[in-house]
């Protein structure tokens, strides 16, 4: 069984400062912990601790037996090394991954996201990136953490597969400015529904309340809308609104090919 | 002040029972009775009573002045009767409005809603209908309740714009059927990308686990999908996709005009 000490250290790793000076973050859950050990060592997913209930032991044998370091825990001792309310099977300290290197694809979409607090956002945005097939997104160093275990519960298991880079965003833009589009979510820009087909480019998202920061909006050189009809709601959420430009902007690259 | 008896009264207005019985509901937060007061009379919402800090009252006499029934009460009493954490503007119970005459519209969509489980979704998807100005949306009677406190606040404003309706849906349907085109939201339909021009008709979205119903699955005539590029994510949130499809129909809805 699992010491106190041990619960003390993983639960530790809810803080943002923990998780970076150690290097780990934490996957929470039955089916995310499955998801994340039928990947271990495929896509440089490296499970570092697995504590689990027995009886998620005794049905998963030929999983969790390629990880090293594992501890057996009551339901209990999981809520409390981690944020779920309720936590029957599983939960593990991952190492944080390395995104492949971010480069400059005029082929296919890249996704930058300015300022986004919301870890429910953040993580329902990473599930719409990887349901598009979008493997690049770029966080601004002022977003939510990516391993904030709101962020990790929301993306589900697209994060293993969607990871971000952080970066300076008006940096990374104005080098590639000029070598592909960079449209950006705003409210009185063109219509989504008008745009020419485009292979790929950048769609910029801003943050919930202010909208895009504006060194960024000066580095966008096609602001883009998705037109209402009922004059009534103000907005949309802004995960809504990437999901809904990224369908857009699928639809208009498939149809270049 | 309000009484201890008042705050019992309206705090029961979290269950559904007693919404029923009393055939009202709560609206709550500052800048969510903010617009109910000044749609006040306009579309049929009828503000039964308010419960305000000394704070909003002073803030906004102009459209307090128009209720009836008005109290006082600390931001901790306006805690406990709703379920917001903190409320430090106002409190409105709301007669429940009747929704205009449910109507066969072969020019305009009907978006039709099969047991959507959680609350949060049910909002969402209601601000979404009231973004793509689709006013007539129909729920199963096993769908969340429309008054649920958690349904009202995800909705926002649109609660008050777009009304649903609550219908037996294989009747429903089956009476709809051949007038108008019935689409569905699956897995494996047609690709949204790919259907033609279409005026109008009905969507229907499923169940967050289970889909669309069997009986009601039997009466649809076109099965759509969103079509994924990543083939990672195993599917979207039920919310998104209704965003997703509603987009992709409005911009053909609009290129057949």
């Amino acid at each position: 069984m699992i010491s106190k000490a041990q619960i003390k250290s993983i639960r530790a790793l809810q803080q943002k400062k923990h998780r970076y000076e150690q290097g780990c973050f934490v996957v929470e859950g039955e089916k995310l912990v499955l998801e994340l050990l039928s990947l271990h060592g495929g896509r440089g997913v490296q499970c570092l601790k697995l504590v689990m209930t027995e009886d998620f032991a005794q049905a998963h044998e030929n999983l969790w037996s390629r990880c090293e370091s594992v501890w057996l825990a009551t339901a209990e001792q999981l809520a409390q090394m981690g944020q779920l309310q309720s936590n029957r099977g599983a939960l593990a300290v991952v190492a944080m991954p390395k995104p492949d290197p971010l480069i400059c694809q005029p082929d296919n979409w890249t996704l930058v996201l300015d300022c986004i607090n919301d870890p429910g956002n953040l993580g329902t945005i990473l599930r719409v990136a990887d349901w598009f097939g979008i493997e690049q997104v770029v966080c601004s160093a002022n977003t939510v953490d990516v391993f904030n275990p709101k962020v990790v519960a929301a993306a589900k298991g697209s994060l293993l597969r969607v990871m971000p880079h952080v970066r300076d965003l008006p940096e990374l833009l104005s080098q590639w400015q000029g070598q592909l589009p960079i449209l950006g979510a705003v409210l009185d820009g063109e219509s989504v529904h008008d745009l020419p087909v485009l292979q790929g480019g950048v769609l910029v998202m801003g943050n919930e309340s202010h909208g895009i920061s504006s060194a960024v909006a000066a580095l966008i050189d096609r602001p883009v809308t998705i037109p209402s009809y009922g004059g009534g709601a103000e907005s949309l959420n802004v995960a809504m609104a990437t999901g809904i430009l990224c369908d857009n902007l699928r639809r208009l690259s498939c149809s270049a090919k």
